[in-house]
């Protein structure tokens, strides 16, 4: 099968690494296509803001017309995949959702590792899916977005710390870092919190977006269209 | 005061119309400033799609800059609500969310009457405000969409049967028509539903909205920057 | 319009202090009438005692009979409101459940400053409203009750030193002190937290409770008899 | 031990049914002393009535100066009971609480037959007391509260009528009559119930007051002050 | 009337401390009577493993066969309660859930004290229950387990020392022990914590479940057999 | 990757067929390795008696050790999953879990089909998992649990009729038949709903279970020990 994914930024130099962050999920015989953002959008937006919103969807719309079997936005906060459900019948994925999702099968009650001191912006992601009642806690990672391009050592050093305090403090039962740039440092996370002594499980957000995916189309499941209603309006850009 | 109100349609031909639904409710000393999307938006276009988002914020942020105290998007969805709140630091207000919001002040629960089957697209802006607990029901009115620009003794028919069915059946202690349209008739479907017995408040959209942006320029209070943080990225349409 | 503001509280001398707390939230045209408990009431009695709310509802039905458009009881705590719904048919106002209203339509969450120890008094009121997964904390405001009668200064201090811990360690977005003694200082509280970096509106009870008055007038809407059932029994004071 | 049980009437007429209604769940040792109001009160007032509010406190002030072991009011709306609980020490119990609070021992989700088309009254019991999420459904039973006064084999109609509604179309689990004057009955109820395939159980307010309070004077307990904090006024009815 | 306590372990040495732990909260007529588990059952299995399970039910069908009244598990954690009341139609009851059932109809926030790590065993309780809104920390117990057989007023200690952590921080208005074993100690934390100005009730386990058994047989309840269907299956140990 | 299906029944004739309907969704490198319960096991035996249980977890057991990568209970109603968790390391799975997790990433509001008129026992796993506020409704199909084994069209009329009245009555956006059985239907009945003008998912559970037992293993997640703490006595069959 064919999985698309989207990168929310025109930023083509990154291409190649988010295709490598989700092909490293993949089964054999899952081809993973991703794309950047029109060059019109700046290089340097926020893929959350609202005015590159129909970027994005222009994207899913061109990646259901390639052949694509399911489509994924390459951001935790999932920007666009509401509103993508609605315009193409193959599933659209968010990694924010199906890590969360993938969490509750898991353990009880998971903490969110998150870049930005607005931990608005993720809590709303957890609210808007009825799964508040599991979030233990919103942990910012002090190292800021910026930070996130630090050496892998440096950075899983603050995954750590943020992630003990989150199982000690606040009684997390599972972590859920909310960044896919730190995809490659999941797993580690994972077997250091073990190596401490903390059993909990790191769910990846590629990684959970990339089965998921493979999940609905060997099921042949889509979004419902009751929860999400063909669009009722245009379905391209307006220029 | 001034108060924008956006009409999130390029169809000048309803300015006049909306513009006096908005008026109707304004104290002395209000001053309501209406305004339509830009007309590259196909007429036809549904004030809720994604792609038409951006025109709206579009409007807004003019709407700041021409000196509003505060703007409305006449659409009980509140399509772009949320989102311009991150843009503009003036007070952006939907009429679904000030016409539930005042709902619940006079009563425990109430039900929403609307003119779409996808039901789902105003369910969605009650759970995302928090008030599914206090959600009877959402009643479809059978009229449709279309039917809204019947004769107003039709539409008051089928709003009343609506009405009448919910209170009844669904335990519904106030109403909420969910269609800015038919804002002039919420005050006679209030005078009917008491003479049939049923002292129940019937909350208008525009009224409330244009109540809450009057409270909130007299209060000098605007949304919180916690919840609705500076957006980070662009702030202005791409072309 | 005319507005009753009922003082809890038999003590004359402070109703011109009183009157003028809510007189300055009044839009042109709104007439702010202010009346104390009878003399029979002891001078220190406390607002939401049991004994004294037949007192307050007395104050309520004459309020209604003197021509008043809705009538406010001047105590956070709401005392009245409740039971004073089902005994008048013009609108009774709590400025608690006002400010706790008001508030949820500017942010997700909000904390309650509060002058009393036992802060279940005030707590309630939130549960009762269905607004609990809303409350971020309730922050006991050191001077006590007592301390509110300070120069504006100190109790400024009180109230920025709370506001700040609830905004910091308990994740409010927005703040309600619950106190209508210190209205005056809820403009400068706000001032002051955005001076330091934390654009958090403050959320002042009698504006509140006056604005929320004056839009019920305006829409001429009053509390669900479906929610408030008129009053089973006896309409008056027994003596 | 020495339960007092408040008829909160002025009628004495009543006084000897309700003594009996009570008598009949005491265990061994247990003795009730019931009492009605002061004749002040209109012998036609609603138990729920604000105005009869502190002529219940003030029975119950009297009951614990008369050395009651704990006092009951006998009504399923449990008129005065929180604000009671507020003033003396002693446990004080309302039957519907009591009710409901044992019907959730026993089965997932209940309904409530009730005598008053204004089914708020009783619903508002349910959500104060954090169980609304355990309610089917809250049954009208037609006889209505003058009907109450029936023979006991009509009122058993009404009753089993409006039981097997709530367990065949509400999904009841456990039933619960919100009215003490027909607790005769319950145990009828609970029989016909069984003998028709369905054996739900039905619990009975008075005797689950009664067990309650032998329950906590056995156990040397009374209500949290943390959440009933003493008053903090006038322990006496203002004259 | 007789009411069964299944010790949930094979050792007859602690027989006599538990009998007595029961016996002294039954009242004049109440005979308790307690049986340990079979042999084959080793003597330091956890009361709740799934594998000892099916060992308690066992004992459970032997009560009922050997005339009891209703039945408790030993066990705060309730371990075989639900399974138990589809395969018997006496009562069956749990000190966990007894408790925590009284403890809400004292306050509005209870907390328990666990001498578990693994606190989730117990707040898993308290989710099943629905009672997850109640509840204000579970507090572990530093002692642990094994320390539980300390002397009384080392334990004591240890006991204070939470429910004050319960009480300031985390905003507990009663307190729940969970674990049968000190259920002697309740009364004197209760009065510890009354004497340091806490007048916080503190619910014991083994007393909660006596009194609702005797409670149930009285009026002659038993769960309902809609929340718990008849066994399907096979109603013995398998061999 | 090696999944082990343990039937929770002794009837060996049904394990080719249980083989079949979970191979069948098996990716290419899966093997599907099934195993019933032991002889001693009555072969009519109910799958969640609470006796059988042990002889579950025992085969969970020895799955593990036998090298299996995760294991799977048959039956929807996932017994001995919760308590398999505590007791072996590699992922256990129920079907019943895995389909409701993957029906709230499809839609907002699911209902189940059912076959037995005990719906509790279906409705308490929705609940353990905290999706009680996604439950459109628990549908009971007429044919009952015997009509399972009539033939497909007769038994796919029956869920055509269950899921359209879900649909349609109940609001439902997804659909789960509860019952394994019934397995090969899921596919047919989506097709027949999207037919019928409902493009509604219908999720199968072995499905579901198979892919999120390829999901884990692939991602080197288990199930967290925060929430399923090892266990903490005997873990083998008491003989």
């Amino acid at each position: 099968m064919k999985v698309g994914v989207v990168l929310p930024s025109s930023n083509r130099e990154w291409l190649a690494d988010r295709q490598a962050a989700y092909a490293k999920w993949a089964r054999p015989g899952t081809e993973i296509v991703s794309s950047a953002l029109h060059e019109r959008v700046p290089s340097d937006a926020d893929p959350s803001d609202s005015f590159v919103l129909p970027e994005i969807l222009q994207r899913m719309l061109e990646a259901e017309q390639d052949g694509m079997d399911a489509v994924i936005v390459d951001c935790m906060e999932d920007p666009g995949v509401e509103e993508g459900r609605r315009l193409v019948d193959i599933p659209v994925i968010g990694p924010g959702h199906a890590a969360l999702n993938l969490a509750v099968t898991l353990g009880y009650r998971f903490s969110i590792l998150y870049p930005l001191e607005q931990v608005r912006l993720i809590e709303k992601l957890v609210q808007h899916h009825g799964l508040s009642s599991m979030l233990a806690s919103v942990r910012y990672l002090a190292c800021g977005l910026k930070g996130m391009r630090a050496d892998a050592k440096t950075m899983l050093g603050y995954l750590l710390e943020a992630a003990l305090a989150a199982i000690r403090d606040d009684g997390a039962h599972v972590i859920v870092p909310a960044c896919t740039l730190i995809s490659e440092l999941t797993g580690q996370l994972g077997i250091q919190l073990r190596e401490r002594g903390y059993p909990v499980p790191v769910v990846d957000g590629p990684g959970a977006a990339v089965k998921l995916a493979e999940d609905l189309v060997d099921m042949d499941l889509a979004p419902s269209r009751v929860t999400y209603p063909a669009s009722l309006g245009i379905s391209h850009r307006i220029e």
